[in-house]
């Protein structure tokens, strides 16, 4: 569990909900509604997200694992193949749910910079018409990626264009798609326009637990509410999912929350910029810092403070990922990067 | 969606969540806390469905056909099927999600009071040990009844010992277990006793959207937390349904909730008792009533009220279902009732 | 195992192959021929049977339930069922082969005289657009049927047009396609026009082992080559599959052997049609008699022939199936007609 | 299609059956016999197998890749995974047959020369305990390997032992188990004993089509018969399958196709060992001669002969797969010596 001395930076979903969420759930909760969706708060929250992404439809669900699936779901049948990242949150942290909810395969490729391109998926286009081989039939990429980068609009557009000339449907993983937004400056619009299907995520944003899949192409439309409801994601008492996106929505605070997060990880990556023997491993886009440190020093620090060992590739280094969320304070950041400071002068040889 | 100028009597998902309930949520938000369950809030929840079930596993989940479709997930093979009534929950109106999800057949009964007895079970076992057949292996059952009844706790009992002697496991669907342990007078345990696996339902208890998977039989308990997470049941921010749960279990609310329901659907069957051309369907044990009635009555009614068509048998009469809810009042029972019996004069001819 | 002293009637799947099947066998064994169907009897059989169906595909498979699976595995998402009868081999023996590899479910009807029609189908169409129900996309039906009955040319152009009108496809279970032919005097065009995807049974008429999916709607045909892989029904040594098709067309061979079963059930009703107490449970049209008799008669005639009890009503009276195949003799049936005779005799009470 | 002109290296299942195989189909066609395996050629195949094997169930399929879909059905659940290597059979060449049949992750390891180790195992083992990822619960092997090599009895020692110590069942890809046996002088049992199921082909053998599911762990046996019928793998006329491996292991005629099959693989590769240009990519110790040459070479040798380019680098080499079979004659090698030795020679620079 998650010391409460210190703000943590193990996750964005260790954080609560931001206030405005919990309001309106509290705001919701007035008289009755009519259960799976049909009330005015889902109408108004898939309205919302509808014009905001441009999109042809708006199914809210329980969780990011449940929107991927669900996204892919529209596209794929069995025998059919999703290219994505050997990394992807899809392939190794959803413990297999794709393979068994579709029965499809996930043909992976390797990239060390955790971003996904044209020339990387023309390598598992070999086996199309080979029966012994699954079809490559959907690209799967993470906006904002697994290591806190963006895809830049221009890298997406390139993804897009090679998926139409190779029949290949374009998914986009969203559960921090609204740090991408913020970071990149660009409207969800600007991101959905090249998918097919995308989701977007309220839980890591400061919703309680919500995420939308959005249905740019509308031929896959029709088959949604039949895939939500039998692969368990129908919220009988949707108005309460509906209602967290409405909140994020008001004011664009979605787009404030991720700012705020992104601006977190920005001031941490600055404050430790000089400490010795401490490397970024990954450009610092969004809400997350991955640095390469000893291993005596993370061990150090992990005594007061809450983050995740990200890659130990052997040896007396080990790369960390430190989160922030749409509620870390400057302070959070700025105690925090005195205790790396510290723990890096402790770590330190006497000279 | 649903007429706001009347209580609806449409489901108890038409309710919104009990006050206590919402500021659960707001208590639990306090803070940071670890994701997927590792927290506090799911700790303590957790402990005290085990106690009170006298279980070996309580593990929450987001909706009931998840809680049906994990709780069986951990007893079947794909080749083993599920004996239940045609009429079951799972079988009619969970969009084939357990087939799915697990590749199982369900072996139904046709029983016209709405409840599964050993007989009726023994019907479905002729095909055992044949390799064309599906091999029984688990017999589903909910309490209360979809039609508004409780098993009495032998009736349990003896379909439990069926179960043990011809090698079936038991799975009760507790969507409304909170209702049948108000309306038998008897604790959650004495009605998990029997069980291998059951769910307890939230939701239609006064939740905003939670229900837990109880595992009696401890050696089910390992798979579980992997079945959830590949099926798409585990919240991140998981304290959130912990946090319902702990607020339905503080000084029983849950009870006080079911009883209140079932009281007032009590009160409306004693109301619409001496209405000239309407009979009850079933008996009226939990928190639903059943009624034929003129299909121009339940027409005219269904300009003001909200509630379902439940059977159309053809000809002039139709069964309605009228459910209440944790949120029902005396008033609005009245009120309906007064309805109720205004339509029946209107409807009657003149002699 | 099957008594030898007497032909079988148990199964038409008790009799071997056909000498012609064998030669055929032996006759493609020279020389080497490329895998998985890129070789000249394959080339030939599948262009002989589009060219006989009037199809668009034509695909061999191992087995009869997998034909099933696989014809219906074009047509369905997961959430998309299947209308058929409570009675269909589909759903009664094959182990749920269809719900595990497709994830649909199937929607049974009751028919006391195994046959669906418009009507029956009409029933289960209710739940249309209800995303908790399974949405009915096929149609499925046996010709010949379970009972040894066929679907007049009417009827099939009855299902199939209501089938045009409700949006629905059909697959017809062709494992006894050509008795069914053979009894109707038609082509196998000629039911098959009816038809989205049929099954044509080549075990049941002479062969080794083979089946035959024959796609009609030519949208279907692109998925079948890598459905039939992923779903394990590729032979590698094609060839030999091929060569058992291409003898049962060459002169029709498939006919004959069907015309020859269906007249020695012709034979065998006839010699039993004055027999005290027994009495034929469905009209006779193809390979198999359905008569109802005592079951001590039955006990008795079991000492010293092989065939299934198909229905046991209670009390002192059973349904028996007799199978009759390509190579079952006037001397076979003879035999069998005087043990039933004798059979009945003796269990005649004496006057 | 193959050229006729020459015999094909192009894969072992490019042969026919052994002429003793289709006797076997003939003799078996005499009479009536029990459907499904109820017959005597299958209680001798059987008994034979187990026999042979030391096993506790043997059980007849049409194809490999059903065969391993199979042997792994009886291991997993799943959310349970299967270790395997990255070029394994069963990821890379069944489109995805047991991520569909069973749900379950592949959890592949690149290994340059085609075998797989403990120590290549234990870098799979990290996410055992954590929902989040498959439970490794499986390892497979292929014995002969996709490269041509064996497996020695103290690998595979050290392969159980490590799968013993850290709860992994082991699963044996046998469809040329017959030619690792012969390779290494050992019996059947000898191989097997070290896994808990594996698969026997007979099809690259000489069969017509037919592979036994060998399961030597008594424990796994029960559900064999359900998930064969399930899976669509249950023949009808199963004596026809049965007969296949009763020809195969009479006089130990499996011993003899593969040491056959071998010694035309050596005797290739010991012609070529002086042909300049033309290395071997992997030891030759069954029936296939990997081997890197220039394109340009291959080229002009497929004008006449038959077989797969295995593998391109890019550039101008690439590497081939050259693959005996039971029918191969020393002719048939000697001419393709020949010829390789023409294209090389022409494929030359003049100097």
């Amino acid at each position: 569990m998650t010391s409460q001395r210190h703000k943590s930076f193990g996750s964005d979903n260790h954080a609560g909900a931001h206030p405005d969420v919990l309001s309106a759930l509290v705001a919701a909760n007035a008289g009755d509604a009519t259960a799976y969706g049909d009330d005015p708060h889902t109408e108004r929250a898939a309205g919302r997200l509808r014009e905001a992404f441009g999109a042809a439809g708006a199914f809210l669900v329980f969780g990011g694992t449940a929107a991927n699936v669900l996204g892919l779901s529209l596209m794929l049948r069995p025998f059919e193949a999703v290219i994505c990242l050997q990394t992807a949150h899809l392939s190794e942290d959803e413990c297999g749910a794709t393979e068994r909810a579709l029965g499809s395969k996930l043909l992976t490729v390797p990239a060390p910079d955790g971003k996904l391109t044209p020339g990387l998926i023309a390598t598992r286009l070999a086996g199309r018409g080979n029966s012994h081989k699954p079809q490559p039939r959907a690209v799967e990429i993470a906006q904002a990626t697994e290591v806190g980068t963006c895809y830049t609009l221009a890298e997406l557009r390139a993804i897009r264009e090679f998926c139409d000339a190779h029949d290949l449907l374009l998914y986009i993983d969203g559960a921090r798609l609204a740090n991408a937004a913020a970071y990149l400056g660009c409207s969800l619009a600007d991101l959905a326009v090249h998918a097919d299907v995308l989701s977007f995520g309220g839980t890591k944003n400061g919703a309680v637990g919500a995420e939308a899949v959005i249905v740019m192409n509308a031929a896959l439309v029709p088959a949604m509410e039949f895939q939500r409801m039998q692969l368990m994601q129908l919220a009988s008492k949707m108005r309460f999912l509906s209602a967290q996106f409405n909140a994020l929505l008001d004011g664009d605070l979605w787009r404030r929350n991720a700012a705020t997060a992104n601006s977190m990880a920005r001031r941490l990556a600055d404050g430790v910029s000089d400490v010795p023997d401490l490397t970024l491993a990954y450009p610092v886009e969004v809400n997350a810092v991955f640095a390469a440190l000893d291993r005596a020093q993370v061990a150090e620090l992990q005594r007061d403070w809450t983050f995740h060992v990200w890659d130990e590739p052997g040896g007396e280094r080990c790369v960390v990922r430190w989160m922030t969320a749409f509620d870390t304070t400057e302070s959070d950041v700025d105690a925090f990067v005195s205790a790396i400071r510290a723990t890096a002068r402790a770590a330190q040889p006497v000279s």
